[in-house]
C-alpha cells in the first residue's frame, strides 16, 4: 500500500519506539492501537525489548517478517533520522513522526527535518509530522494517537489538522457536552507538515466513501493556487470548512513557533477561499459547529432563515447576527402567517422571528411547538429553520423527540436548535441525540453554523 | 417605601390575580415567592377566592390592612387598568405588571399602556412591565417571577433587562454548566418599560452595596444623553456591560414586535457607550461571560494578555482574536523568560503564547502548570492571564484547585481559563468552583470576556 492510503487505511502498523511503559508516548500509542480494536497486524520495534505488552518486539523495522504499511516513530529527536532510514529501506508506505524538535525549533531543526524529507523522497515513503499527536481512522478503529482519548463516535467528519487538538475526542466532547458528540471518520494531525499536506488530504477525502464533511485546520499553506483549485473541485462533491489561523501578524508569529509555519498574506487566503466557495471558520467553536451542521444537514436552497423562539430577546439578538453574517430573514408565506395566527392572540400579527412564548400558554406547549416549528419547515420561503427553545418545567411535553424526528424526516430542510433550561432541556436534548438535529450553545454559534453551512453548500 | 426601592427591596408584597392553580402565572408567582423564602408579608388579591395556598385572600388591594410596597399584577389584559387604579389608590410603592398585550401589540395597546402611566403618575406609583416575567432579589430571596426557576446562586451581579430571559436561572446555568453558576443579586425585567428605566436602575445599583457588577440588556433607550451621563458616573464606581440589541434594521424591527421598542440609530449607541467607557456585549454569551469576569476579577492594569497553553493551535487562534479585539500580546519580562526556560527544551525559546505541552512531559504536569501559570501571574508585563489547559488523564495531578487558589490569592491579577478534556477536566473545573476564576467554553468567549473586562474597568 502506498501514499496517503498507507497512512489512513494501513493493513499493518509498526511502532518504532514502542514501549511497555504506558506513561511514555511509545507506550500510550501502542496500547491505544491495541485497545482501540485495530484489526490489522501491529509490530513493536525497540532494540531494548524482547516483547512489548505481550507481543514479539523487533530490534529494527527490517526484521519484521512482512512489509508494513504505516510506521509510527516515537523515538528521541536524535534517533528519528535512523528510524526514517529504516522505513525507507523496508519500503514502508507511510511514516507518522510523533517526535518534536524539528522545524518548529529553529535552524538546526529545519535542517534535520529537510534531511528526513530527502531520505523519504528517495524511496517513495510518505510522511506526516514531525511534532504530531498522530493519525486516527475511527472507521477502522485505528486510534493512532499518543494522547489517550478513547471515546470516539464514528461518523462522516474527516479532519486534516496542523495541530493535535482535533485528535482529542474529549475536545470535541467538551464542546458539545453532554450529548451530540460529532461523529468522526478520519483525523490526520500533520504537525510540521513535512510532506503530506492539505491537497493530498483533499484528494483522498474526495473519494473516501466514509467522509461526508471535510474540515481543514491550517497554519500554513504550501501552495495556495493548488489548494484553491483542489478546494473548488472537491467542494462540488462534499462540503468543506477551512480554519486558517495566523490571520494577524501576532497570530502568524505564534504559528511559526507552534508548527514552524511561514505566514501567507491573509488577504490571499480570504479571497481564495471565497472564490472557491469554501466556508471559513475563525476558531474551534466555529469549526466544530460548522462540521456538525455539514455532517448532518441537507443542502439549503438559500440563505433565508426562519426563527421560531420562546424568548423574544434571543430572537432580536439572532436577527442582528443574521444581518451581520450575510444571511437573510425569511418573509413568511401567507399560509405560514395564517397557520401561526391560529396560535397567536388576535391583537398580534405573527412575524419572523416568531416569538411563540405566548402560544405555549394559550394552546399548550406541545401544540405550540409543533405548529410553530412545522410551519417553518413547510414554508417554501424558509431555507434554514432555527428553533430557540426556552424550556422551563412548565413547558415540558413528552413527545418532543418524536415530533422533531417527524419534522426532520418529512421536510428535507436544514434545522438547528438552541434548547435552554435545566432538567427538561437536558431531556429534550437527549431525546433528539443521534437524529441529525444539531444543538448549539448560543445564538451566535448557531447562526455561525447556519452561515457556514450556506457558504459550504450553496 | 417609594420608587425603585419599593420594587427591589419591598417589606410587603401583594399579588393581584393570585391563584391556587400552579399552572396559572398568578399561581406560579405566588408559590415562587413563598417557596423562595421571601421574609416579608405576602397578600393574595382575588375577588373570587377566600384564600390562596392557605393565606387569607382579599378582594381588592384596598382591603389589605397595611400599606403594600410592591404589587404584582397578573390579571387578564382588560383588568390591568383597574388593578393599577387600586395600586394608586392604596398608595402602593411600585407595581410589576406581568400581563402582556400593551404597546407590543399595536395602537390600541399603546393607548392602554399610556392610560396606565397617567394613573400611576397621579399617585407617585412606579411601575415595571407590562409584558414582563418579573423582578428578583436573590439577596432577599424574593423570587418574583412567573417562570419557575428555583436554583439561583447569590452574588454581586445585578441585571436590568428588557426581556425576561435573564430572570431564568437555568438560562444562566445552561450557559455555564455544570459548574460556575454566576452569582446574582437583583434582576429587573421591565418588559415594555412603561416607567422605571435603565437610568433609574443605574441610580439604584450605584449605591446598592450588594451589587458589584452591572448588566443592562436594552432594546430601547428612552433618553440617550441621560443614559450616557449616568453610565459615565456609575462606571467610575462599578463595572458595567451593556447589551443593546436591534443593532441592524431587521433586528430593530424584531425588537419593536418584542417589547414595542422604537429604534435608536446604533451609531449613537456605539459612540455613546465608547465615550462613557462602558463595555458592549453583542449576544447573551458575551453578556453573561463579561458579567462573570466583572463580578469576580480585579481591575487589570492594562490590556496585555499572557497566554499559557497546552494546545499550540488554540494559542494561535487566541492570538488572532486578541489582535482583532484590540487587546495586546504581552512581551514577557526577562525573569519570566528565564523561569519558563527551566521547563522548556534547550532548542526552544519560550514566547507568548507559551505552549508548555512539552513541559508537561519533561517536568511532570503539576510542576509544568504551576511554573508556567505562576510566571505569568508574577510578570509585571502581563495584565491579564489566560490559561488554556488541555487535560487528558495523563496530565492529571491532585492539587490543581489548591495551586490556582494560591495564585489567585497571591497575585491581584485577572485570570480566565479554558479547561478541556473529559473526567479530569470536569474535576479540575469543580475544584476551582467558587474561587473566582471564570472558565469559558471557547477561545473566543474567553478573549471576549477579557476584552469586555478591560473595556469596563480600565
Amino acid at each position: 500500500m502506498t501514499g496517503i492510503r498507507a497512512l489512513l487505511e494501513p493493513a499493518s502498523i509498526a511502532i518504532i519506539g514502542a514501549s511497555s511503559n504506558p506513561d511514555k508516548p511509545g507506550g500510550t500509542i501502542f496500547s491505544q492501537l491495541i485497545r482501540g480494536g485495530y484489526q490489522g497486524e501491529i509490530f513493536p520495534i525497540n532494540p531494548n525489548a524482547k516483547e512489548v505488552m505481550g507481543r514479539q518486539c523487533y530490534a529494527t523495522l527490517l526484521e519484521v517478517p512482512q512489509q508494513v504499511d504505516l510506521v509510527f516513530i516515537v523515538v528521541p529527536q536524535d534517533r528519528v533520522e535512523g528510524a526514517v532510514r529504516q522505513c525507507a529501506e523496508a519500503r514502508a508506505g507511510a511514516a507518522c513522526i510523533i517526535t518534536a524538535g524539528f522545524s518548529e525549533s529553529g535552524p538546526a531543526g529545519r535542517d534535520a527535518q529537510q534531511r528526513l524529507l530527502e531520505i523519504a523522497r528517495s524511496s517513495g515513503l510518505r510522511m506526516v509530522g514531525p511534532n504530531t499527536i498522530g493519525v486516527i481512522n475511527v472507521d477502522h478503529r485505528m486510534m493512532g494517537s499518543f494522547i489517550e482519548f478513547p471515546n470516539w463516535k464514528n461518523g462522516g467528519i474527516s479532519i486534516f489538522s496542523q495541530s493535535g487538538i482535533f485528535n482529542g475526542a474529549p475536545m470535541l466532547e467538551w464542546m458539545e457536552r453532554p450529548v451530540q458528540r460529532p461523529g468522526v471518520s478520519k483525523v490526520v494531525a500533520v504537525g510540521n507538515k513535512i510532506d503530506i499536506d492539505e491537497v493530498d488530504f483533499l484528494d483522498y477525502a474526495e473519494t473516501d466513501p466514509a467522509t461526508t464533511a471535510i474540515g481543514l485546520y491550517l497554519e500554513s499553506v504550501r501552495n495556495p493556487d493548488a489548494l484553491f483549485s483542489s478546494l473548488s473541485r472537491v467542494r462540488a462533491k462534499k462540503p468543506i470548512v477551512v480554519m486558517k489561523s495566523g490571520r494577524t501578524p501576532k497570530g502568524a508569529a505564534a504559528s511559526l513557533l507552534h508548527t514552524g509555519s511561514l505566514p501567507v498574506d491573509d488577504a490571499i487566503i480570504e479571497a481564495g477561499l471565497a472564490a472557491a466557495g469554501v466556508a471559513r471558520a475563525y476558531d474551534e467553536e466555529d469549526f466544530i459547529g460548522a462540521l456538525r451542521a455539514l455532517a448532518t444537514q441537507p443542502k439549503p436552497k438559500g440563505r433565508r432563515v426562519g426563527i421560531a423562539t420562546t424568548t423574544g430577546a434571543f430572537g432580536v439578538l439572532a436577527t442582528d447576527h443574521i444581518a451581520n453574517e450575510g444571511l437573510q430573514m425569511a418573509e413568511f408565506s401567507a399560509d405560514t402567517l395564517a397557520t401561526l395566527q391560529t396560535i397567536f392572540p388576535g391583537w398580534q400579527a405573527p412575524a419572523n422571528p416568531f416569538d411563540f412564548w405566548i402560544s405555549v400558554g394559550m394552546k399548550g406547549s406541545e401544540a405550540a411547538h409543533t405548529i410553530a416549528l412545522e410551519a417553518l419547515f413547510a414554508d417554501p420561503n424558509v431555507d434554514l429553520v432555527f428553533g430557540m427553545l426556552l424550556v422551563p418545567k412548565s413547558a415540558d411535553f413528552p413527545n418532543f423527540g418524536r415530533m422533531m424526528r417527524r419534522l426532520r424526516q418529512t421536510y428535507a430542510k436544514p434545522c438547528v436548535l438552541l434548547i435552554m433550561g435545566d432538567d427538561t432541556a437536558r431531556r429534550w436534548s437527549q431525546e433528539i441525540d443521534g437524529d441529525g438535529i444539531p444543538i448549539y450553545n448560543s445564538t451566535r454559534s448557531a447562526i455561525r453554523a447556519l452561515k457556514l453551512l450556506a457558504d459550504a453548500t450553496i
